[in-house]
């Protein structure tokens, strides 16, 4: 029902080749100073022509991707999107050739979904005018109606716009929203759901769940349930943890005298909403499968404050299917300290 | 954006190879004596031993489904599961070797879900007691159990039972409720929903979509958007039809004071919900793509009056895409009554 992850961290040849398995939601907070100061071009191109930063704000179906991050040769969210921003924004800007590159908020794992993910690309202004063509629409607009056209059809670009002021998809972010659906045995399974539902046929005890999850909330150092990344920290700061059933509701509040009132589709199912920072490698799946083995009364909630006490990556708090889970919302701040953020939460984490 | 059905209905030939594209829910009402009076097994075989009528209520994801429907060397709902239960029935009464048949309420077409299906079986006792092996539970929970675990993922069974007498899936059903769910121009899309909501980037007027949907309202023939089977007719009697856009909603009633609200999966979309005592070839999704029309303002509510008063088939009625659609359920009479409705229903229609 879940997949242990038994790997030990520090062995780099390992780590590597697990790293697209591994990774359900990764915030880089330690890049060097040079990837930040140029985020998408030479230092010299920068200086020719000043790069205009586009936040693009997106959602995808996970299920036939090898996750967000660009692999070579596997199908991934990054690398369809950046495929389809060369096409439109290389063809008519040959001699620029800048890297498209896009710097996200949530580095999603393979099969996790993203009903708002956030990233960001930059771009030169004559990339953007050579968007428009024959459209009468200003040259964001028509890089917006061009890569939602492109796309395939399990992304969808929501907007695309030009970001304000000191603004980073992955360092402004205030707190990321994921949220992990599942149908247990109290639920009626409906097989549309299949992509983004995690089925088991079990009953799970939720108080005995959201006590586990009550652990959770506050500064903590998720070592137990989560990997660093190298030079990385695992210790996040979780705001809001819980399990709820999805009440029984119909899909449309005002029928017309019909005797069956067709339920809304998520009705009944247990989701587990959790809030945070940031998360570190594997972090929710992880939690997810403490939470689920304390439910089916095969760990005590003792031992999941145990894990929490003791922050220690083993086999038994390895990430849970990857199904259920979806990365529901970035929060940033006002504008006004879009800058400031990004430059604290690129400081590694520590705890002093 | 849709696909119109301009097969000529009397011309068998091409209806032949089109069939399994058209119909989206039949409910076949010209059966021949025999085939009701042997429903699964050769006369002299129902002399030797009686059969019993089992009941199975499921769900299907019809994406990767050419329909409920057995077809030779497709991928079929009824062929999926009336191969499991060949080899839960079958092996442990090899003597026997009746035919393994299944009866459904709602044919739907390739791509066509349902949340909530029902169909019918006729089993011998000793194929039943067969299926125990070594579960601790009786002969039917044991088929259940065991059909529900053999079935593929896209494919729930939610229960087996034993039909009560008189009972027949498709002839003894009363009424069956379709939806049809549209995101469009107001909806924000999400892919998570791919299999199962029909997407396009128009703004429609759903009041003019209302205005429509009330004309079919009533006891009518459907014969412009429905296709006749051999011997039968497209007069058929809907209860109701209206279109409604889901509300925005959160996911979870009561949060735990976490500022963003994540909204339930439905909310924004616009849903046509429609019930009939039941449904001709194609009859739901060419009513959804007049209605469509009209939204788009490519067509105006007089036309599809028109279309209602003549009803004559050609291909500006032709079926909408199926993966918007799903039948949600299936209403028999109380048990008493299962016996008389199946007899009246299995005349064909007709006006006088």
């Amino acid at each position: 029902m879940h997949n242990p992850d038994s790997t030990n961290p520090m062995n780099t040849e390992n780590f590597a080749a697990t790293r697209a398995e591994q990774s359900d939601s990764v915030e880089n907070i330690s890049a060097t100073k040079a990837e930040i100061s140029q985020p998408a071009s030479d230092a010299e191109h920068v200086q020719q022509s000043p790069l205009i930063r586009l936040r693009i704000d997106l959602a995808y179906n996970g299920m036939n991707f090898n996750g967000w991050a660009v692999q070579p040769k596997l199908r991934t969210v990054q690398g369809e999107i950046e495929k389809v921003l060369r096409r439109i924004l290389h063809d008519r800007t040959a001699q620029e050739q800048p890297t498209i590159r896009l710097t996200v908020a949530g580095r999603t794992d393979a099969g996790v979904h993203a009903s708002h993910q956030v990233c960001h690309l930059d771009v030169t202004q004559a990339m953007l005018d050579g968007c428009v063509g024959h459209m009468h629409v200003d040259a964001v607009k028509a890089l917006e109606l061009r890569l939602s056209r492109m796309v395939p059809n399990d992304i969808a670009i929501h907007r695309v716009s030009i970001a304000p002021e000191g603004f980073d998809a992955r360092f402004s972010a205030l707190e990321r929203t994921y949220v992990y659906r599942i149908a247990d045995a109290q639920s009626t399974y409906d097989p549309r759901q299949l992509s983004y539902v995690w089925h088991i046929d079990d009953e799970l005890d939720i108080d005995a769940m959201n006590k586990a999850a009550a652990l959770t909330i506050g500064l903590h150092d998720f070592g137990s349930f989560a990997t660093p990344n190298p030079g990385g920290t695992t210790i996040r700061e979780v705001k809001t943890a819980y399990w709820r059933r999805v009440p029984m509701r119909p899909l449309i509040d005002d029928p017309m005298g019909e005797q069956y009132r067709t339920p809304a589709i998520e009705s009944g199912l247990l989701c587990f909403t959790i809030v945070a920072d940031a998360f570190a490698r594997n972090m929710v799946r992880s939690l997810v499968n403490g939470c689920v083995q304390v439910g089916r009364g095969k760990r005590s909630v003792d031992w999941f404050a145990q894990k929490m006490q003791v922050p220690l990556r083993e086999g038994s708090t390895g990430p849970i299917a990857p199904e259920g889970l979806t990365l529901e919302h970035v929060a940033y701040p006002p504008n006004d300290q879009l800058a400031s953020r990004a430059e604290a939460i690129r400081a590694v984490r520590t705890l002093d």
